[in-house]
């Protein structure tokens, strides 16, 4: 999608295409091999990078941009996509890189500029098996990588406190919400799912209070194998009952009020 | 606030003063005496009402909006308001009402004026004891009262998808978030605290686990007195431990993970 022309088109025309002063942040989290890390994206011939970023066609559903942004990036659909929160302020807005991309591509913007207004972003947030990922870039961005959240590198505007405020509700919807669904394997066992939550919270957990709380949910459907070619006291297998999960991600986990 | 020549300025000027395509939507519900109520505006002239809403002026951050709009219509400050959903459905605007009350100001109205286009709306919600509030009107309402949750009027555009997105979120919030502080007397007892629970739950929920369930939360503090003036057997108070509260409204309950 890369190219001098596509993006003069985006500066002239996106008034007329997008939504006025919104745009979509999208915090892409990708776990694999019991590692959490991050989509980003670089801006060209800048050391920047975002999280996947976009705008909404003026007669497109905000939710739809979210997932059609999404899958621009990463080649993926029917993923677990959630708003998280919107960020407002006023003053988040930092356009020099958009003034540095227009002097460059020869555009000659004024300051009324619709990519120079105030932009309020919803953010939005998702968590992917990494490895089924291709991640791509647009015409604004010379990469698009996973990195470690311990090791980020230096993020425009907002992204930073968008990224770790996505962070903080994942924690929390762990508290009343199923995860693992296209993230583990079909079979799993449970220090398997209990490393997933490990990963996600960044600490440890006691394994007998895990197995009786994700137990206590009623997702869980333990089969009647054990994990083959092991040793002789192999862990259980267990998948999830998707009917189950999903009346759990409409209305909360069991085990609440 | 009211008056002809104030939504004239409105209809005018607005689209100078606020951010474009950007509404709020609170849904401020009530609480007392064991009653769950929502506030509700009557549009002037129709027999439709809404929840409270309002625009958010260039320069301002889109929760100080909120804040702003909810001590507009109810006279308080310092309320629990949270951010919940953002609605971003091409088709929701419903412009109806607009033109009628354009028409009627005898405002020359294009179909391309600002208030016509489409709106994205934040939908905030705010829980307040509801005996505190002095509900107050706006230029385009002429009532603003209670409405019991069960027996709603009828809302204009997507306003009773908001008010039951809300009503979902807040009951999921139970599960991670405390609730009671400015809803309870400082000192109360565990039926009343039970009480609180139940009236937004709308379900009967057993004593003995709903006790074990909020002590383990770890936010109360038992005092040592009893409720006076009751028989032998009068139940213990408790008042918010208010640092371990504000602490877990922001990390989440303990108990979780």
């Amino acid at each position: 999608m890369a190219g001098e022309l596509e993006l003069y088109q985006f500066f002239k025309e996106g008034e007329k295409k997008f939504q006025p002063g919104l745009s979509i942040d999208s915090v892409i989290f990708g776990f694999h091999d019991n590692q959490l890390k991050v989509l980003l994206t670089k801006l060209k011939g800048m050391e920047l990078w975002s999280v996947a970023g976009g705008f909404v066609y003026k007669h497109e559903h905000v939710d739809a941009a979210a997932i059609r942004i999404l899958k621009e990036r990463t080649g993926l659909s029917d993923i677990f996509l959630q708003q998280f929160y919107v960020f407002g302020d006023p003053n988040r807005s930092d356009k020099k890189f958009h003034v540095k991309r227009m002097k460059e591509t020869g555009w000659k913007f004024s300051r009324d500029h619709w990519l120079l207004k105030r932009f309020i972003t919803v953010g939005y947030y998702a968590l992917v098996e990494f490895s089924h990922v291709e991640p791509s870039t647009d015409s604004m961005s010379d990469s698009c990588d996973w990195y470690d959240i311990h090791e980020l590198p230096r993020l425009i505007m907002d992204h930073e406190q968008i990224l770790k405020k996505a962070l903080e509700v994942l924690r929390i919807q762990l508290k009343y919400q199923p995860i693992g669904y296209n993230l583990l394997p079909q079979k799993f066992t449970m220090p398997e799912l209990q490393k997933l939550y490990e990963t996600i919270l960044d600490k440890k957990l006691d394994r007998r209070n895990f197995q009786r709380k994700v137990l206590g949910y009623n997702i869980l459907k333990r089969l009647d194998k054990r994990r083959e070619g092991g040793a002789h006291k192999a862990p259980f297998l267990y998948s999830f009952d998707l009917r189950k999960y999903h009346q759990a991600l409409k209305e909360g986990l069991h085990g609440g009020w």
